[in-house]
């Protein structure tokens, strides 16, 4: 089953323009070469970003953009996986912290790991949708983990309703119970979306460095 | 915010009938006078019911009807909340074992407590529920534990949907994820009920015996 378009003609356009994923991607070397610096803040990477940059980013669809007053510049606000993904993964962003000092691999990652227990769960699950090229956004309005678009969100609507499980079973009880199982997946048929369960395992070193994935 | 009516007049005539609830509740009399015997089987227990009884069962919506091929006898299917409630809260129904021996109040209560670990949660919250004379239902449809209706469910929709959480933390993380709520509230949102949960802590003693109701 394709994914269902919004408006007319938009799945057709969406089909003829597959390859603007991968070439956003590509497009990346705009952010190295503008030598891009997010601003960690709590949970999130703010990124001010010139207009290459926007263009990129939002193509890609990383990140949401903050309305603030600066005219020159437009802020993006990036979850912890988006911006772990693009500093580790595409290795197009540099990060710095709280403290003015950037942050290399391990500092990030303890860093984020220390804000949520689960984030190399969630991050393995994000980069792998997003290395398959799907488009991988927050599920929070439908009430899932993620949400993944075959291609921009703008032309379709997401797919896949995506739920993380960490595989060992103490840790994470989620879809145990019956009714749980039975709430995500009335819900997913609402809002005509597959739910797609991935179940992440933890290696014996219990995931203290990003080597990891 | 009162209950939402099915169909023209039904509200009107559900505000009208509401004792009927308590009046079948003591009608429970005619189960004890027929000596009402329940069989277990597996994770229910099965009622052959005579007209009086059938009444009563419907009036106080008690199980689901089978459908059979006997004619003087209408078979109902009880959960094993709705079995245990009936069998020692209202003491108007025996249960018999796999074994064709009577229960007593610990054999069922292990019996039923081996087959669903959470089973006293459960209990606890429907018969909560049932003492303040809300008709409580399986909530399976709608993705929770049950659901309850302040008047017969012929006549008005649900009002709450009802979760049972139990108190201690390591054996329920059900809810403690952000999108496992959002998902929850969602739903119930869109089949316009209240979200009712019901948190229930067990006592030092581990819930051994029916006592500790």
């Amino acid at each position: 089953m394709g994914p269902r378009g919004k408006g007319k003609g938009s799945e057709a356009k969406a089909l003829a323009d597959r390859s603007h994923v991968r070439d956003s991607l590509t497009a990346s070397n705009s952010l190295i070469q503008l030598d891009s610096h997010g601003l960690l803040s709590g949970c999130s990477v703010l990124l001010g970003a010139e207009t290459e940059q926007t263009d990129f980013l939002n193509r890609a669809c990383f990140g949401r953009p903050i309305i603030t007053t600066e005219k020159d510049k437009q802020w993006f606000q990036l979850g912890m996986e988006e911006a772990f993904y693009l500093f580790y993964s595409l290795k197009c962003l540099k990060i710095i912290g709280e403290d003015q000092c950037t942050k290399n691999n391990e500092e990030l990652w303890s860093y984020m790991k220390s804000k949520e227990d689960t984030f190399p769960e969630y991050l393995k699950a994000y980069s792998r949708l997003r290395n398959k090229n799907w488009v991988v956004r927050s599920g929070s309005q439908n009430g899932v983990d993620f949400v993944a678009y075959r291609h921009h969100p703008a032309l379709v609507h997401s797919e896949y309703a995506v739920l993380v499980l960490s595989g060992d079973g103490d840790a994470n009880d989620r879809l145990k119970v019956w009714s749980d199982f039975q709430c995500t997946l009335r819900l997913c048929g609402s809002v005509a979306k597959t739910l797609l369960v991935l179940n992440i395992f933890r290696n014996n070193t219990g995931a203290v460095s990003p080597s990891c994935l």
